[in-house]
């Protein structure tokens, strides 16, 4: 069965669903982009991404194709047409086709596309279970990781490094500090006591993030939003990732070391269920 | 006329050019360029772009999908095809689509794009008369700028940067020494002796840039490879950037301060010179 994907205003089959050469998103990474979970067919902080896409547009002047109703319709006639239980929405929008240009076209109108990925079980991976191992990478991407575009080179190299060390994922260090995974935000537990670096221009600020800070708050848990060090990784008790898609993953070794127990932790797995608790509850 | 573009072995229309929506340089910018400049309807210095093309693509474990003589059949025909008296070919080759995943695919086809941009008069641009006009910026790009990747928002960012303060262009800045213009190299002159950064990581091998040392070397001028500031820019006799598309091009003023005289310089006037005769003769 052929996907059906969405691009400007059309659902296509994906081997139609197709982008001028000359759109900016392929030219110049001029583009932003989102991707939501589904879980039992619903959309998980839908809103919480609708949020942060328009924020990523205003960042870079770039028109918003459609309301934030129409955009919950799409996502949503895309996971009824694709079948989707499990699995996530892809979408991204650009600042569209125009003749090659380093400044942006006068007139241009922007691209829109979505599509969707069947994850079956996307909520009982075996790495909630087993832990990740990742490695430290330097950071070497650009200086506006607040904004999500699509300028995603170097992330894919840390994947790609990461898997050549053996390890799941790579977290990227700069100025001693670390930022945040390849494609999610990093944590660690000391004691009662959660560690995330403080939101800026040098991470994304995750919509995960945002959720999981609340429920550890609320639930009389310490969080400290500030930089921290691998040594601190390495010396913790737990250590965690949070992403759309992942939610929230023990990491249990870091550059070879085991983190705590070398298992996942207790606070994590806390975390992990009363995210995936609350956020199918509110789900839409 | 509609222009003919070139996509994985075709010749189409340009309305008709396009890509898959799941094509990695649309989804993570994972893709290099080149854009090499035609004068009289042959190429300027193609082998040069050739050879950085196979650099980048090795730099990323990126299949190249033709030879280089396949490469320059396509460029040519798309001079003749296109009627191209004077202007750009651009080239970009990226990983391929896949299914979304930062991973490299294990399987995937590169897609390569060739389109071109007639520029009657390219030689005889009004700003090799006047000068340009630049702007600093910090240079918020990502670490591997030696790799031509379609990673060009930032660039982009900061040509809007420089429109919006009445310049033509923006250098950067990182650790208070100039990196580069946005999508050229920069020079500052003083007396016989020309600046432009040393190669590194932190700018592109400019195929333009390397011919220019060269002939000014064989013109008995003294070049020095290493960092300069602003402030030495705005004290300098003369600046200058080079690309394959603007050749020489001068600079005349500095975040609104006049350089040298305020007028295009002599060394740099010359080495445009240089540069255009040298490089119509071995063109191709």
């Amino acid at each position: 069965m052929t996907r059906t994907v969405y691009v400007n205003g059309e659902y296509l089959p994906e081997d139609q669903a197709k982008v001028s050469v000359f759109d900016r998103g392929f030219l110049f990474a001029d583009g932003v982009y989102e991707v939501t979970s589904v879980l039992g067919g619903k959309l998980i902080d839908f809103a919480g991404h609708a949020k942060r896409l328009q924020r990523s547009l205003d960042e870079l002047q770039m028109a918003n194709p459609v309301t934030e109703d129409e955009l919950l319709e799409i996502h949503r006639e895309l996971v009824r047409a694709n079948g989707i239980e499990d699995g996530l929405v892809y979408l991204q929008i650009t600042r569209g086709a125009a003749d090659r240009d380093f400044a942006y076209p006068k007139e241009a109108t922007p691209t829109i596309v979505l599509f969707t990925q069947a994850k079956p079980g996307l909520a009982d991976s075996p790495l909630a279970k087993t832990g990740m191992k990742v490695i430290s990478i330097e950071d070497q991407r650009w200086g506006r990781r607040d904004i999500k575009t699509v300028q995603l080179l170097y992330p894919s190299m840390g994947k790609m490094m990461a898997k050549a060390a053996g390890a799941d994922d790579a977290w990227m260090v700069e100025d001693g500090h670390v930022t945040e995974g390849t494609s999610n935000n990093a944590y660690i537990v000391k004691g009662n006591t959660i560690v995330t670096r403080h939101l800026g221009t040098e991470i994304l600020h995750g919509i995960t993030r945002a959720a999981v800070l609340r429920f550890a708050r609320e639930a009389q848990m310490v969080v400290e939003e500030r930089p921290f060090t691998i040594e601190e990784a390495k010396a913790a008790d737990e250590a965690f990732i949070t992403s759309a898609s992942a939610f929230v993953m023990p990491v249990v070794e870091m550059d070879g070391q085991p983190i705590g127990s070398g298992t996942p932790g207790r606070v994590t797995a806390r975390l992990r269920e009363i995210y995936l608790d609350e956020m199918r509850k509110a789900a839409v």
